[in-house]
């Protein structure tokens, strides 16, 4: 088991889509990625900041999935970083409501000294410069793994590039992958990506899966269809999480076992837009994960030999 | 083996892409079914009409691939049903320029005497009609697919439903299953059209794979990342062909044997789109469709225990 850095946000939601919408939820990036990288036995800690208006439960919550919160700032009279957001009809498009940073506006990260030695760290999606900030605190991390958005490339691309150039993984969206390289193909995308800095490049697909390249190697991890998507909110933050949280509690960062970690996010992914914001990962079963994972193995595994 | 009976039409295409534009070339679902399905051992034979503008190396070209013509009408002084498109910029869309029914117009396949005890029958995309129309030639199929679009359930929803309750498998892209079920969730889309008569759903999400649905099992087969889309022309006949003529080859029609033959197709429909129109499918070995076969399962397979 090695030990899993987490930095990202922790925050308040309000939702809407086509079949409701909610009030100020628990949300946040180093929320997902934390409560998805739980299901394994990893001992994870989550840095980040909040308001002292964020309620004493939803810290609970995270404790009591055996998240470490020392990272966890509360910042006193300080307002939590809130967003909402409205999907459309398709759930693959969302439109921002309202930001607002609140106490993200000057967030200097501090990661506990019982997690410099971290083995494994995920960078969830945030400024690049406190992404940078948290890979300066750290010793000597086997595997650092980097989210970012579009949002950083059109505001601090220069900072941006920085941060990806001393990461071993990076995982974004197909258009975000077409963004910052310039190609469509995202074979080619991921081959630019990959000289800036990133020996694993991760492009996330939605409901289109997810591919996984490194060198001339590629996997392919598809998405569960599903019956109903109710809430897509934080599914790449719980695919990310998943993916950590896996080579953390396996202690094995070779390409063989990114594939199955890849399998696992998207495993976990499949649950998390079950239901609004985190409901469906707070209760998420050993036995339903299992079960799931069936699926994705009849889902994708043939019989075909090669003569 | 199995024989295989296609119909579909043989067609003269102009194209345009990003990447250059063809005068009239080669084209036609039957066409793109046939050349497919001649990768495996198979006996085929395509039911089509041409005029006598359509020259004689096209029809050389398909008796070359082991490919039966006697079921392409050719008449005298007509003219060939011609298609011309210009795609857009990510290939993903593209418009009809110009379409001349000619022929096609009064098309009455005839099915060769020698194929009415074909075991496998693919109704390529043509007017639902002419796809019944061949179905009541054909004696006892084991197997009947029907691929088919839009465009019919637009102009002859009611004929197209009748041939739909007709057949085993549909095979129809994302968009068109939504339509055709008005659910937007694939599987859920997928379900609704099994009600419809076909026990297996195949719904083709061109770049983003496809999914074979079958009670309650669903598999999916991804599309390989490739460097460059050419010319997505033909891409899903040969899809269908590669996967009917496995299955004629295999002499197997079970779901199993299923998953492999959407793997098959998924292989050749990467190898089409390669070049203009059938240009790489003409010049197809044996050893490049088995190397990419490799591929396709390094890209899939991975190594979790179910504990």
């Amino acid at each position: 088991m090695s030990k899993l850095l987490i930095v990202g946000t922790v925050a308040f939601d309000a939702i809407e889509t086509p079949f409701g919408k909610t009030d100020k939820i628990l949300g946040g990036a180093g929320t997902y990625i934390g409560l998805s990288a739980s299901q394994f036995n990893v001992d994870s800690a989550v840095v980040s900041i909040v308001g002292d208006d964020f309620p004493q439960d939803y810290l609970d919550l995270l404790t009591k999935n055996n998240i470490n919160i020392d990272g966890i700032e509360v910042v006193p009279g300080g307002k939590t970083f809130f967003w909402s957001g409205r999907y459309h009809n398709d759930l693959n498009a969302r439109d921002t409501l309202d930001t607002q940073l609140n106490v993200l506006a000057d967030f200097n990260p501090v990661v506990p000294n019982n997690y410099k030695d971290a083995e494994i760290v995920m960078l969830g999606n945030l400024h690049p410069l406190v992404q940078l900030s948290v890979l300066e605190q750290v010793e000597n991390p086997k595997l650092v793994i980097l989210d970012t958005m579009n949002f950083w490339m059109d505001n601090a691309l220069d900072d941006l590039l920085n941060v990806i150039s001393k990461v071993d993984v990076i995982t974004i969206n197909d258009e975000e992958a077409r963004q910052l390289s310039g190609e469509y193909s995202l074979a080619k995308a991921a081959k630019k990506i990959a000289t800036m800095g990133p020996k694993y490049v991760v492009i996330k697909k939605g409901e289109h899966g997810a591919l996984l390249f490194h060198e001339e190697e590629v996997f392919f991890a598809p998405a569960l269809p599903l019956d109903e998507v109710f809430d897509p909110t934080g599914a790449g933050d719980t695919f990310a999480g998943g993916f950590a949280g896996y080579l953390a509690a396996s202690s094995d960062i070779s390409f063989e076992n990114m594939k199955n970690a890849i399998i696992y996010g998207s495993n976990l992914a499949s649950f998390c837009v079950e239901k609004f914001g985190t409901e469906r990962m707070e209760k998420l079963s050993k036995d339903e994960v299992r079960s799931r994972l069936a699926a994705f193995k009849k889902l994708t595994q043939f019989e075909i030999e090669l003569t």
